[in-house]
């Protein structure tokens, strides 16, 4: 390959900026010339592709968020959509397209590789719900804004002895959840993983407060249910007065950590590499300790599954 | 004086711990005895107190929160209430009392005051609306973390080129709204001093998306109206879609800034020479940039006031 | 005036940007055209001039530095130099310049003033010595980075009992030695202004042990003398182990506080509105919690004057 | 086992309190006693032991340091002392230790288990130093110290056109300076296990230059030389100036990130887990994504590999 691509698609996550930069050192390194696409899909069927230099991703790899742009795009989703990107990428000679993003970026980009265009996936998402690879791009920095976010509730909470529940992201995987959970030293994680049984919840809140406990923190992923809807069910329920704190956004940004910005380096290099072997359809990830590569087609067919023996440990150290 | 107590009132805020380890060293510094009142006024009637050496204030000056705990007291505001306070002081010896809070926490050292038992006050509230001080402890703490929080947004919103919503505390005082707003480069605040014309929010969000700014932030004070209904207005408006974030609890706690410490230091200092005077009903402040102490009424009949010239420059400089 | 430019120049300090931004917006505001002058002084006599637009400065006021860089200029002292630059000025249409930096920027801003070319200077540094003003920009910046340093050290200094050397920045002024050693719980803070007693320092050392204190904390500002050398004092006069930590270069950088953002704004903006009033040789600053502008003459002439009472405070309260 | 002990020695690092909290409920969990030892070995021959119940650690798994205290001991080094020490064990009833710290510590472990008494080591240290494990609890949490100092070091850098030594920790490993190298986005990187070529280094620093970059960073771990040295090679070989920054204490504290906290929780459980199946001379440790126990000796007998992929990567994206 003589020219590659590189974009950032669906929602944002702190190191992508860390891959983007590997993507284009590692491919100027090797000799290959790198284009970026602006705001994922849309930009691609758009034509939004400049050349980017060594020294135009200078300075982002501290840097929160995607200087490439995020976007969502229906339009790519359609055979018509994808058939214009692939004539603006010919326009631009790029035989190869590295896609940074969550599973349904995947998609996108298998679909590209089916029509001949090669591309691979880079995990950035602060889900870590990516099937094939234990970590991804973005996750490690939520999971300390999370803890930081919960520190500052304990002081609250242990101030005015109060029971806090704290509503994180994961729709569908409770990693953030559980992580947070066991770091943040809560009593009780709720997660979409796991059904969880209220009784069992309230009398651990009451256990806590018997044995002296001045504050408890309830974690919940959104996917199980909202921080409020939560919130109703335990006073419904046991008449016990929550705060409840719904994080949101703040999850998304900030400065990378030092691992996010690390994955974001070995991620992206390696993904121009197997893109310089001409291989397509193949996802990056980390697992057991290694960086490797894989059927991109895992990433959205298998299922991820969480650490459970995170659920179990937080259990027996929040009593 | 031979002894003299100190608690914590109302809401907490960060840098409440250095005012009561000042207190007490002060207080040791100048020959007095000092006892801690656990729990606020709760503690003050029920008798939870208990003497202080310099020692136990140690390693507290970086705390969020306040080790002595607090807690609302509706029986406090009772003439029994008042009087079996008292009593319990009487007993542990205190002949003066330092109430560290907000304008709440001050009507009721007022209360005791005019009972013949001269309490001061020190301004601990991240509202910063106590009249005749220029600032409060805690203040600073959270405009920074209301800040860290937008900083966050900020990548995201640029990355999506989104519109934000940023709900931030103050019922009735838009200090930290007003603050947050000029720090945050914010293009719109709204503050519970100041009528709102959404029509001009709305031009102001659409030029500015003309002119090419890829996010937009708007930053409304809880008093105002919530987050979420204000998204509502703007979308049923002009057909604009926002995103919500509600920082909520997270503004209460963490690590308090370099100023709320010396604040909380000098404040707490002050305190403890104007009891030792003999005299009570006095709050401390600051003002003009002269550590003070007024008459405590004035700090819950006068008005506080906003700075206005705030919200022009805000105005001016988000163009 | 119909153009006006902007320059930093000297060390830099968290919140330039931010001041930077606002003498952008608030010109435009005004209807002035506004160009950047790059790495100071050597840039206006080399021409390294731009126009700026209103979004040229978006984003920035969250970053540390200084967007428009900064050098040294030697040439700019000398005649030669500042002919070159006003006539480098005249050729941009530049009317008047806002000057960011501290008291030798100061200098070279009256050269011009004098030599017909209206200059207002903003008070731009870490070290707060600024006469005229009671705070200059990037000082709560350094204070908050040399406060979190102290806090990290001391989870070090109370595991281990040992007693720490903490050498901060400041020359010729104490301020970030004095605030950094209150809000930090310091034993002992050395200021270039005050002479300092060693056997007492040593006493308080030994105090604070048997007290059974398991850290002390040391400040020392750079300009009473190295950490190193009170290390090898401490040593030889009582045989006490100490550790030394130099905070160094970390102390200009890093995201600006709130406050700083705040006070880069306001002061940036009273620039333009008094340079537009056609006046030159004035200083921007802070004044009993009003911004006031000054004499510039002043701030290189007078004297700064630490606040000392800190310093007492600090004294009595690490008992 | 009925009763089992707990200490942190050597070099305190952050995550330590996460692992003693893990210890001391993982065992009242399964329904066995726990007692704190103080200070280390010092504490353990000294007698200087506490029963800690679950309350006792609760509010600790946010604090840097370690509660426990830590500090060094030349007896425990000789027969005499670890008899002592064994003595004092027997006197508490404890039957078995739980030993958190770095290599030196482990001797001492196993000395212990070799008379006849279990330990099981816990590697807590920021050095990364250990042979058996992947990750020390600790690391992840100074790498982001370090990386937050790079940050604010390349904002002046880069306002100032400079090229910036930093300094880092790491006698023998260079595992903190390899990834902050990586992470930081540094020009070189100097490190114990690889030989450095002052020629290349300086021919790196002049192509940046030549390509327009306005900073340099170059990180060398202290094993290989102080950064005031390389400072004056470099001046020496080529008349460039460079700036020092040395990193030192800071790096040892701070509250751990979140994976420190949750490394200590997973590895101080598994330790009691080990410890109660009564195996002794076992050490804990992460490998390949999994928590694992092994032999002891293999953790001062082996040798610790840096991940020189790192290293490599780091040049070719540095270009």
């Amino acid at each position: 390959m003589k020219k590659i691509g590189v974009l950032t698609s669906g929602g944002d996550s702190p190191g992508m900026n860390a891959a983007v930069r590997a993507v284009v050192r590692k491919a100027i390194y090797h000799g290959v010339e790198v284009a970026g696409v602006y705001s994922g899909y849309q930009g691609l069927i758009e034509g939004n592709i400049k050349n980017l230099e060594a020294g135009d991703v200078g300075d982002i790899i501290q840097r929160g968020g995607t200087k490439l742009y995020s976007a969502r795009c229906e339009e790519f989703r359609t055979e018509a959509g994808q058939l214009k990107a692939i004539e603006q990428m010919k326009k631009e000679g790029l035989e190869g397209l590295v896609v940074i993003g969550g599973d349904g970026s995947y998609r996108g980009a298998m679909a590209l590789t089916k029509r001949g265009f090669p591309c691979v996936g880079v995990p950035g998402t602060i889900d870590n719900d990516i099937p094939g690879t234990d970590y991804t791009i973005g996750f490690d920095t939520a999971l300390n804004t999370v803890i930081e976010a919960i520190d500052k509730i304990r002081d609250t909470a242990t101030s005015h002895e109060r029971t806090f529940i704290v509503e994180v992201m994961g729709r569908d995987a409770g990693d953030l959840a559980l992580w947070a959970g066991l770091a943040g030293g809560a009593e009780t994680i709720l997660i979409p993983e796991e059904s969880y049984d209220i009784d069992d919840m309230i009398d651990r809140l009451q256990k806590g407060r018997k044995r002296g406990k001045r504050h408890s923190i309830i974690i919940v992923a959104e996917g199980v249910m909202g921080g409020n809807e939560l919130k109703a069910r335990i006073k419904e329920k046991a008449d016990i007065e929550t705060r409840v704190s719904v994080l949101g956004h703040i999850q998304r940004g900030g400065s990378p950590t030092a691992r996010d910005r690390v994955l974001g380096s070995l991620f992206g290099a390696r993904a121009v590499e197997v893109l310089l072997e001409g291989v397509g359809g193949r996802a990056i990830g980390m697992k057991n300790h290694q960086v490797v590569d894989y059927d991109m087609t895992e990433a959205f067919t298998a299922e991820h599954n969480a650490d459970m023996s995170l659920y179990t440990l937080s259990k027996e150290l929040a009593i």
